[in-house]
């Protein structure tokens, strides 16, 4: 085990509650596979500001994994928000140079890298969301960002949620984007979209048994993810796969994000299948 | 190596300059021996109230140690003070009970600790320091409150000083104390002191050969202390020995402040022989 001393740097994820974050195991994991000389714990913070501004006097402090209910209220605190982070109206990294703290958010972009490493190419894609909540808000605006998608749908049962993320879209990006009543518009959105992304709740640990989508829905040759990595094999991604999909399971968001992290703090190129062995080995345990 | 996780608790030390610091080696060496989840790691600080405001936001920020220039500046900022540690005027631990800052000096009452190892009986002995710094004067408060010494003799070159610390220990305690002048006072004092404690920087690495205190003046069957703990073994240290005095060289002071830091913060008794075993490895590496 690496050595801990004067010169080690410190990261931390921030959140309340805090104690099944999975982030130390990731992060642990990764310095030291790769010899660098950090440590990574966990915080339960009530007092946001605070939290920063020990952060702040803090400069080996060096990076900051943010999680429910701070990645909004953090926003106040920062020196600094990439375009993204502004966008989305949330950050779940922040990176300490020397005092300065900038904020970004890496769960958009560390979901279309799980989409680069399962080599599907998003360009010129219709993407579906079946969800319209904060994790659907940061993978949507990364897709209308950066991927050059054709076209987005937004299927939610919450129709002021749906339009205002849709307007936001909208009004934030140059992508083709639409919103729609999960309900009545599952069917036609499944027939006609290339990449479904499952963004609810739906099928999470202790009710693996359930799926938003029925699985006479999926169609072979869609690619298909879903946010819920607990258990790792959710009911969506069974029935997906069963139909001739394609299939991200949502370790993938969970690693490549801590992956971008990673590689802000560090400026060296993350260790993922070690990040994802560690990941998988504790999943496994929790939910036999 | 133990598992960083949710559960494990931070502490650190904070200073300007810290990265000399040896109290990382200590404190992880006995976390790691007693199986505590804990993790010590060092903070070079400049703001101290911005620090002092994340502990208090970082209810598992367990305990901070506080080395220069940081002893006093960080009275300001602390729920409450032990008495001692306001009568010294300084504060090297800090405890943080879910949010309320509790400051403490374990300088002292740690080197009382050494001299009880050494099975030195300090009732009734009349105790002689060379020197009157910042070190000293935290010893001299411990030797007056806590261990029933008859009387105390500062010796410095600085004559302000020695009377401000002299008038100090006579307002806040009932030991007898009384100042002298180093150059013209050493030798009578020498001669009618049970207790020697080295409390300058003379004798330091790069400079071991110097010593304040003439060979000849020690006495068979004195206890000798030096403060200076690099080298190991001071000229003072050697000296003292050669005539047939007890010693106690400036490690165990270092090592027993950490020891009162470790049983405060985790409550269970601290690995001594451990704690002394890597800092007395470490020290052998970098003044071989």
């Amino acid at each position: 085990m690496r050595q801990i001393d004067t010169a080690t740097r410190l990261c931390a994820v921030i959140g309340n509650p805090v104690e099944h974050s999975l982030s130390p195991l990731i992060h642990n994991a990764a310095f030291e596979a790769t010899g660098l000389n950090y440590v990574y714990v966990a915080f339960h913070v009530e007092d946001v500001a605070g939290c920063l501004t020990g952060m702040r006097a803090l400069p080996s402090f060096r990076g900051m994994s943010v999680t429910i209910p701070h990645k909004r209220a953090v926003m106040d605190y920062l020196d600094e928000i990439e375009p993204m982070a502004q966008h989305v109206g949330s950050v779940n990294t922040i990176t300490n140079y020397e005092g300065r703290l900038i904020g970004a958010t890496t769960d958009g972009p560390g979901t279309l890298r799980a989409f680069a490493d399962a080599d599907v190419d998003l360009r010129g894609k219709r993407v579906l969301f079946v969800g319209s909540g904060g994790a659907v808000r940061a993978v949507a605006f990364a897709m209308a960002e950066l991927a050059h998608v054709s076209e987005i749908t937004i299927l939610g049962r919450t129709e002021s949620k749906v339009t205002a993320l849709v307007d936001d879209l909208q009004s934030k990006t140059e992508c083709e984007v639409r919103g729609r009543r999960l309900e009545q518009d599952l069917p036609s959105a499944m027939a006609s979209h290339d990449i479904v992304i499952q963004g609810t709740s739906v099928g999470m640990h202790p009710h693996p048994g359930e799926t938003c989508v029925p699985r006479e829905l999926f169609r072979a040759g869609q690619v298909a993810f879903d946010m819920v990595y607990r258990p790792s094999r959710t009911r969506f991604i069974q029935d997906a796969e069963a139909a001739g999909c394609q299939t991200i399971p949502g370790v993938e968001m969970l690693i490549n994000q801590a992956v971008l992290q990673f590689e802000r703090w560090t400026g060296v190129p993350a260790p993922r299948n070690i990040m994802r062995d560690a990941l998988v080995a504790e999943l496994v345990k929790a939910v036999p």
